[in-house]
């Protein structure tokens, strides 16, 4: 249902009942391997491309949560998912795989919560018994088709990020008839591009902050809710950078909460000391993170109402090329734990 | 709500209310220049870019859809559309233009019907008052990027097609309160995707046919209707040589219809004697056809309901490079024309 100008409320209680995660080497070494499901040590990952190992980090993933749901592909009646690559062909490609009728999506790395807002709502209103939501990005795919073939050896600057190499995918189901503790989806809210017109490709965190924040103050606006409502709201992947201007935007704008309660995915994934410039990005590191460490925390006990927040970046080379500045978006879904009969 | 496997049916009734309609110069030239609401007589359109007149053809469909329907853009909820650039960028700035939520999508030349699916979807269950969708191409943006740039004159062979270059954006709102008669969407199938091993990207119709005529078949057996009850089956864009080869596959599955019910946008769109070889093809082709030519059909009551099945082929130039096979997909969206409330 819609409420405010922009935002969805799922009565219904669409449930997040089983994910899929996989990384890459980098996230093998990082702060979270042990929420990943599977964790390949190259990137080539025994494919003869960059993008064939990405096609293969969501179809593992689409794979493990099928085996731990002990779930048939043929009783999930859609795929929403997306990528950065042009064409989305990882996920396409993936989706010849699993054969599960299919939408493609393209947020950039907004496109985990894009997915997961439409999953949630499609599942709310019976429009699926179950439905497979997820995003994927691969580091070295998307370092040759949006800055330089890593070989190359091209400096960057500090408010650079980098790229993750992995997959999440949730299957979103009906909560009629389970028992026991569930996550799911409570609300959602879809937000507008918002261009402050920068124009610096090494500093996405940056362009991407105020579209974060848009998205959070309308997400307030719509549902009157306050920070305090939740226990963690936190953005894809702004990075360092990024977080630290969205949450100075969100003081100016009286919209007040702990820093620590303000996190992001790009900085969560990786340790302090790797060389990762201001973070992780990429269409998979909100999704690993959610999917993976931010829903084992919340079955832990630490977290019981989270608000996520994927940003994501609209450009592409060409549009650089053409001195185009960076449109931006956030989609934010909140997510509780809880029983849901 | 959903009937069989991979379809859904709208109770009620989201009425297609306003649609807006661009073209460029070929389809001044084409069979049906009565049909759009701006065509514009060189494909720059005054932009420094062809990249940057794709994006002004989607600005400008969205803009004629407000002035015909007297709308104020902050009483449209969302916006779902996408198109074939790298990273959907002409639609993304598109959206920072207008303003609205945006949902990105990309199903290639499928995206069309996946956007007036969900589209429907949501305003079927009150996810909005009224959402916007809708797709577009530029044949220039789509030569250089897929192909060789216009100027190096490259052959091509007869199966090959032509993007065609145009935006068809549709407003989609609910039933209530609205008297008189209006297109509105039945149901939707939404398609597998379907890849035969066909490597060609000169002759996408025929890849592409098999994923049209998968959805066909489940749509007739997800709703139990059969082509009698419509009075036109339109695919997006197989052009001749896929034409030809969908209904084949469609005789041998028992799916019997008169061939001239089976219609498909890509040849609907273009006179005989121009030169875009097997048809026209691209985002936009179904979109303007559909927003265009056909719901203005179904006003001077030639058709009362129609099934429109947008293809796509989900390629890359790099997947073409990598030695892939064309996967493609086809969604369905039934529309009929009558009183809604």
């Amino acid at each position: 249902m819609l409420i405010g100008k922009q935002s969805w409320v799922f009565q219904n209680k669409p449930v997040i009942l089983e994910t899929g995660v996989t990384g890459g080497p980098f996230e093998s070494n990082g702060a979270l391997p042990e929420d990943f499901d599977l964790l390949y040590d190259d990137l080539w990952m025994a494919q003869d491309s960059y993008e064939k190992a990405h096609r293969l980090l969501m179809e593992k993933a689409v794979e493990i949560v099928l085996q731990k749901g002990n779930i048939q592909k043929e009783d999930i009646q859609f795929f929403l998912a997306g990528d950065l690559t042009n064409q989305i062909t990882p996920t396409s490609f993936a989706a010849r795989t699993n054969a599960i009728p299919y939408f493609g999506l393209y947020g950039a790395c907004s496109t985990s919560m894009e997915g997961l807002a439409l999953a949630s709502f499609i599942v709310n209103y019976k429009g699926a018994h179950q439905v497979l939501t997820g995003a994927s990005s691969h580091n070295a795919a998307a370092e040759r088709q949006f800055r330089y073939p890593t070989e190359y050896g091209g400096q960057k600057p500090p408010t650079a990020q980098w790229t993750i190499t992995g997959a999440g995918v949730a299957l979103v189901a009906r909560s009629e008839g389970l028992t026991g503790q569930f996550p799911y989806a409570v609300s959602a809210t879809i937000g507008k591009v918002i261009d402050m017109g920068l124009k610096d490709p090494f500093n996405m965190g940056g362009a991407m902050a105020p579209a974060a924040v848009d998205t959070i103050l309308a997400h307030f606006e719509d549902t009157g809710l306050t920070p305090d409502d939740y226990d963690l709201i936190v953005t894809g992947d702004l990075g360092e950078v990024g977080r630290e201007t969205a949450y100075d935007l969100l003081q100016q704008q009286g919209c007040l909460m702990d820093k620590e309660k303000f996190q992001d995915c790009g900085l969560l994934i990786f340790k302090p000391d790797q060389p990762v410039l201001a973070g992780g990005s990429g269409a998979g590191c909100s999704a690993v993170v959610l999917y993976g460490h931010l829903l084992n925390e919340m079955k832990k006990g630490k977290y019981q109402k989270i608000l996520v927040v994927a940003t994501g970046a609209l450009l592409s080379p060409l549009s650089v090329q053409q001195k185009d500045s960076i449109p931006c978006i956030a989609h934010a879904v909140a997510i509780e734990y809880g029983t849901v009969c």
